[in-house]
């Protein structure tokens, strides 16, 4: 223990308090999405989205571009005591209430501290960050499954007629090809990432419930005032914006705002909504739905690796030693349990995203999607890149495929013999114990692939096409 | 069916049996997306599958077109006892295996029986038949959402510019249009039904354990043996078929057996896989995630017309009359509390699918979504179904609306008053009781609009431009 | 559509329409909990509540004896066209509105018919029918798990001191006993029933909205009439009753209600409530959380023998043959398979039993509970019925165990030779291929099995005393 | 730690740093609870266990007592870097090992640091440690509980006959009294509060695989040793260790070992387990669901809070008042909106809890415990926490109670009505406009509370009896 001792207090010391860094989390202690979703990252999104929407409005000229500028210079330079503002968050159920405060205050200026977070409510921020967080860490996570399907692409086509035994509810079934085994775990991956690619993650600008009346009642009053005119705001800098938003004559006010909307995801480099999504909430559950599709794809190849791991099979190992606190000769199969471990988690908490709220924003379903998106985002990421170390390191043993396939003397084949000699002749040969007895070529494993090793060749050129 | 008399279950009392017909989900009673996914339907669609099994082979040459005919002919005509087969699923944890059983026995001629199912395992015949099922749920539920985005985007059109109070947290915010509101509900069906209409359900066909073997194994004999020989089959009519066969000369057998794979799924309506996704399960997550998301757009309008519909709110009203056992005066939004009912439950089903399952059958994981699968589909499809009613009948009251906007004697636009007044003249006004005092062009709610009007024209621009 | 005679489904065969019998869930299809939880046996139950209720009423005095003898009569013999009655749920939102017509019309004499569901609301009727239900399906899974732990407790005593390996995170790790493995699942099974034991059903009775205000109404009015007096209803009987409600001299009507409270719960056998529940859910959470806990203690069997009876591993089998529509060999553990899908999904169905709903009943929440509890029940109940055949078939094959145990020469001790030999020295034995070389009595498995074979006699002491 | 640097502190700028202080989760953020689960707190109660297990095997005479201290007391002075031990944790899977690690170099002396965690697995500390945490953050929430209940009992009381009006389905039912609803509250609160203290939560210690036999083979060698003799260990201290080992002459060592399991839990103030319980899940299930069902009472009150204080009902309010970043005027349930929000998620989390693993150790299923069940912890902690704020500032507004039960014109007591007038005669009256005509004693919503006061004395006489 750091430092926490007594301290439950909200502004525990350094390292102390109430703060986690992954220790009940393994699977993402210290990948990089770890850190990209982090209270920090969270919170850095939080000013880039109010810098965001003060230099969108500087560019449309609602507000002067020097104080535009200010809050911009500001929110980049801004830091915050994170427990304290979560501490202050349960004031108004949202942390933006009080970063907004924080941010007027450090602007100084009275003048210029007014358009901070102006014509906004604090779930625009509150959306646009986390999608700004989602869209980080969806990168890290896309990256990470590339570097995972390249890999699997690479053993996919290198064991492309190595025989190992299919097994159906735990039995042995028929043979197949280790090669179609990874091919399969690609084919999975190469569709939760391509989920995840095509995911367009909105900017969120609605104002107070959804109508956008304050901004397009600031879009009133700045196309009424002459350019230059005192109380226009800042001088000179004022005039050019309002050049700016002078640009399209006869424009509404509406209009000009619904422009804005789009400056404003254009500087964050988010997608423009059609309209403003607080109660619409479709695309917070899309994301969580591909994360829990990518968090399964990823969780199919370790529960594989843990089965193929086990000791009286051993047709596979991880290279990392999985130590045991207790038993020195175990080689668990550490990384494998770690996805396995949020394979298991994502689903339950992606259930929770796009619950439909109340009227114009929700008194409680909104609130109730931070965490588990968060989690969401960080247990899938941390898989991924826990399964990119897996399978880099990946030991495969193909004798040892070889011999289990062969275990039971022939049986492996029945379903072709059964063709061959007949159900019953069949059914009576198998009553007998031993290997079973026949022509060579019939009872061959590998002379009874089917088309594994051409799905193969069909998975691996899909991937090849999408890449 | 009275109460299911003929007693299937083993000690069935006093108005025994175990069949359901959708008591404990009004929701769903009696709509056709019940009938749709019924058991009945189930194994129709599983008899539908082994049918386009036997009709492709026979178009592949794989076994004799004769048999190919009746096969399909015995399948198209076959009825079961569904309790008894459903008993006898637990025998082999599945209900292929006994239904195949049955199936051979109805086809009489050994010869032909020994066709039936040739080269499949059970799951690629139950899998084809839940996307037989769900292909034709969705096109219901789609349609349905048709006929419900059509009465919205009447009511946003007609209510564009419609005052009400725009409610955040349960609490009155400021003002917007009913339009808006409608819109809003629109927005979220339109992105459903969008989804649900881009998933591409495939057709399964892998054999016992996704290599297809035994089929390729047939391939082999059939291409070895030159047509019209002896032991060719069912005489002439092999002869054709083996034609049709040979068509693609110096293919490999493996290359016959992928072509099969799309003549299966050809006959089937649905699309053609990559490879056999017996393990592979993102099909059946991303269904269930894009029903999820559907029942969240339905839920999204019954909860907020449960609210507006509230004695001391009474904005709208459910046309049809919801009784109650006890309080005669009682209107319940019994429609809307129906489409609550589901869409609290979908989400909860729907993180069961998909599921990774081990190796490459899995043994429980692919069992647990059979029942989840198909609640998703019927309780999605029975609240799009009493959404379709629910708002053919919504009755709207633009007076009430009005009336609770002026409740609060002009609070409502408090937002716009700070800007004008500045927050501590206005904070000084709010303190006092009684209506706020002020020049009606600031008071009145209606000017207050925002680009609320404008925003419903672009949803539904958007929804004109995807209809 | 009434009883779906039309048949949407494709070609629904005999059975046909919109009923199911449990294809899709084959682990209960044809169980005895099954048929106790069908729409039947739902129908039955609220019938038993109804007429319970008039009995009690009856014996309260607040209506004339015959009347309730009347109305029991009906209730009994009382059965309904189920599809029909589903689908006219649809209009109230729930089943007892159209089963109360009903019922009012069977009894026939208006003066009696208005003494049906005297008093009560709907939700009084469905929570008792569920309760009643649940009581029954709940005596049927303990029964099944005491056959279930009584294999078990066997198995332990004679596989005591049978060496088996114990595996974590699927590596073998050390020596324990088959005998241990079985106790363990015992422990779980033993809590899990006493869980369920203990579980206080209560009936449910409050009113309209919980405030049992027409009852306390028609006591008043019965209170202030002479016994025998014109008006009194159904004459001598009637005083009769009405001398049962005089016993207790000078009690206000509301005790006189809240003491029919306790008569009507003593008629159904269920618990006396303190207070209406309508929107205090606990006992149908705490339900529904008892059912996941068996269900987890049933899959744990379940998972365990899947991944012995493994073929390379052979430990145990099933002694049903749980064939394989395409691969003759297989013996397939089928009846493990199922209770495991049993598994998987009760915990994400009995997330949804006992949600907050809004004010006095809810508006969804209430209504979303019905199914999954259904399912709660007729899936564990599946589950442990079919538990009681997989462990009364159960073959274990002690040599096997032994040769699994020694499959790593000597590894699986390893624990042990690091406290003899140091851990260098065994670090160095380890990296050596072959078997690990020592005196016998240290690498013998068998001779460091622990604790194990005195926890299996604590855990069978702790089942004998809990019997 | 990959990139994220050095960056741990609570103040962590632009992009650093990946703790997490609850910035995301307001309703626990500073509670007392969320620091007695953070990641410190768990760091904590593992060197508690590491210290006690020390010592009880110090006591029990397995290593010497000059050993036991010299741990205890490096184990209660021990601090870690988190992050570093976190990331440290993915190598073997779990935190452990590496704290082992740590924990045997900060003991020095090497003949001492071999006695740390001796005849322990990873899972031992990491469960014993969960059940205390478990048991510290269980001991907060009933402790705010019963301070909410207070407050509830109180307001029960007071408004024991306070006219309002019962909701059903959103729409007004029946009078009621606020001081049954309040009741109503306290009722699920006392339930959940009694399943919590109810409680027993036992300590973890099994060894590698759950058998003890580390432990018991220490015990064999130290039976064997005559005492004082050399290599007996840590001189005279060893000696008298083993005095207290010879107390129960002629005990077996399991017996031995099996006595030392209790003294290790009394050491820690947890319940003595009948065996080791790493697969054997029931106590994390049912933890899990005793939160879930506390987050579910308390849940409740807020949703009726957030629908009472509704602009247009009135009929309470939050004192802390509850800003808006943009409104001015509104008064937000932002407390009721906080413990909805975990209302809303703690179920989701809860059905994670206790899953079946494998074998004697989950691959998995175990590690996916951990986060999910902290989250269970300390959001059901924060509500708790956050109810006794809300309730201890909750105005209530009896006169817009009143006014609400009178708005429409006596249609609320339609249900009394009915029975004198006829449901004719009512309906007829029903039908037209404005308030009905009758005697006032009729139409007096306060005339028709049924038994609501005397439910009010019954629930408080139950929970004065309970305290």
């Amino acid at each position: 223990m750091t430092s926490d001792g007594s301290a439950h207090g909200p502004s525990a010391g350094a390292g102390g308090g109430s703060v986690d860094s992954g220790l009940l989390a393994p699977v993402r202690a210290g990948t990089r999405v770890e850190a990209a979703t982090s209270d920090a990252a969270w919170l850095r999104a939080m000013l880039d989205a109010e810098a965001a929407l003060a230099r969108a409005q500087g560019r449309a000229g609602l507000i002067p571009g020097a104080a535009a500028s200010l809050i911009d210079r500001v929110a980049s330079g801004f830091t915050a005591d994170l427990p304290d503002l979560a501490q202050r968050a349960r004031q108004a159920a949202n942390p933006v209430v009080p970063l907004v405060a924080d941010l007027r205050k450090a602007v100084g200026d009275k003048g210029v501290a007014e358009f901070v977070h102006r014509g906004a409510t604090s779930q625009d921020i509150f959306d646009t960050a986390a999608m700004l967080v989602a869209a980080r860490a969806v990168g890290l996570i896309t990256a990470d499954l590339d570097t995972v399907m390249g890999v699997l692409a690479g053993l996919a086509e290198r064991h492309r007629d190595t025989l190992m035994a299919a097994r159906t509810l735990g039995q042995q079934a028929v043979p197949t090809t280790f090669g179609l085994k990874a091919a399969g775990w690609l084919s999975g991956l190469l569709r939760a990432r391509d989920r995840l690619r095509d995911l367009r993650l909105p900017a969120q600008l609605g104002g107070a419930a959804g109508t956008l009346a304050a901004l397009v009642e600031t879009a009133r009053s700045t196309d009424a005032k002459p350019a230059g005119s005192p109380g226009g705001g800042a001088g000179s800098v004022g005039s050019a914006a309002r050049e700016t938003a002078r640009a399209v004559e006869g424009e509404s006010a509406q209009a000009r705002v619904l422009r804005l909307v789009e400056l404003y995801a254009e500087e964050l480099g988010l997608a423009a909504p059609l309209a403003p999504w607080h109660a619409e909430r479709s695309v917070v559950a899309e994301l969580g739905a591909a994360l829990a599709g990518t968090a399964g794809a990823l969780g199919k190849v370790a529960t594989d690796v843990i089965l193929m791991a086990q000791t009286e099979v051993g047709e596979v190992a991880e290279s990392s030693r999985g130590n045991s606190s207790a038993m020195p000769q175990k080689r668990n199969p550490a990384l494998s349990v770690l996805i396995r471990s949020a394979a298991l988690q994502v689903p339950a908490y992606a259930q929770l995203l796009g619950a439909a709220g109340e009227h114009e924003r929700a008194a409680g379903a909104w609130q109730a999607e931070w965490l588990p998106l968060r989690e969401c985002l960080r247990l899938t990421g941390g898989a991924a890149e826990t399964a990119a170390e897996l399978v880099a390191g990946l030991q495969v043993f193909p004798e040892r495929m070889r011999d289990n396939a062969c275990l039971t003397g022939g049986r492996i084949v029945s379903e072709r013999l059964a063709v061959h000699l007949g159900r019953d002749a069949l059914d009576e040969a198998l009553s007998r114990p031993g290997p079973l007895e026949g022509p060579d070529e019939l009872l061959d494993p590998e002379g009874y692939l089917g088309a594994a090793p051409e799905l193969v060749d069909r998975i691996l050129a899909d991937y090849r096409k999408r890449a």
